[in-house]
């Protein structure tokens, strides 16, 4: 799937621009219906009706609402958040925790997050977070590089990853920045 | 809405025996339709054919296939574990923690917490674990009367409950007892 953003003007002899105009128009689409919670359940002709385009060109590119839903996430969740590199893994954990924190409390994240894993199973679940495992093992091996012990990248999944998706997907409590640098002191006590 | 489950057979003049039946097929029907991995998306007319009942009915009785999934998921993850009471906050929570890992791997467990978040929102995912934050309460107050200090309930979910549905719900990361324990022994140092 081509990524290129075309500024010429629509011509039909161009597929490399027709085709990105298309997916950028399909994945508006979802995300608009996503955030109109209408509760209206998430089908290809209701996209394809909002993006303007025909459900069999939808079909055809994408095969079901789980891949389309699956390619929305792995572009929206791909190179979102900064990995920071302060020189200290505490302080780099603390606004890595923090930063996700804002992105989860974005009004669009969570109801793409729960419409993906809902449609899409193990392969929608793990579009949303297949980067922030890489992120934190980039933050891991740069403290290792600087001569010190780091916990493996499965304890800060466990210890801050993972209550930072828990706190979001499943309950109503607030993500504050305070609360997810918390989780880093935890992990990293003194 | 009745839970008596009547051994009577089937006569019109008995409606909460009949409410009870249907409302039994349809979350059989569910509950089967979600074991299949079709990729179908679940519906109420799907769902009601599945279950042998008018499409109409299940409409007029859950609205939608969202409040639908709420109930089944409020009544397949209440009272599915049994809160251990052992005199020891630890075993207690190593218990519960390895109890939980095993009913998250159960094969039916995940798409139905899957589906739920993803078309009940909120409301879906806090019926999947809605008993689990009163269930650690009562473990630690059992600590707490015994003259113990504990974490606060927060803090266990974070360290305990989280990593546990974060793993099955976005990961392909099997979820073992050893490792469930071991949640509970950062927590619980020493």
């Amino acid at each position: 799937m081509s990524a290129t953003t075309s500024p010429l003007p629509r011509t039909g002899s161009r597929p490399g621009g027709r085709s990105a105009r298309i997916r950028a128009a399909v994945h508006r689409a979802v995300e608009e219906l996503l955030a109109d919670e209408t509760g209206e359940l998430l089908t290809i002709p209701v996209v394809a009706a909002r993006a303007g385009v025909h459900a069999t060109t939808v079909y055809r590119r994408w095969g079901s609402v789980g891949e389309l839903l699956t390619d929305v996430a792995t572009s929206r969740f791909s190179g979102d958040i900064v990995v920071p590199d302060t020189g200290s893994l505490r302080e780099d954990l603390e606004r890595y925790a923090s930063d996700l924190a804002k992105d989860l409390n974005d009004p669009d994240t969570l109801p793409l997050v729960r419409a993906t894993i809902g449609t899409a199973g193990e392969q929608g679940a793990s579009a949303c977070t297949r980067e922030r495992r890489q992120q934190l093992q980039a933050i891991l091996e740069r403290e290792q590089a600087r001569g010190h012990q780091t916990p493996t990248v499965e304890r800060v999944m466990d210890a801050v990853l993972a209550p930072l998706y828990y706190r979001a997907v499943f309950t109503d409590q607030a993500l504050t920045p305070e609360w997810a640098r918390t989780l880093v002191s935890h992990l990293l006590p003194d």
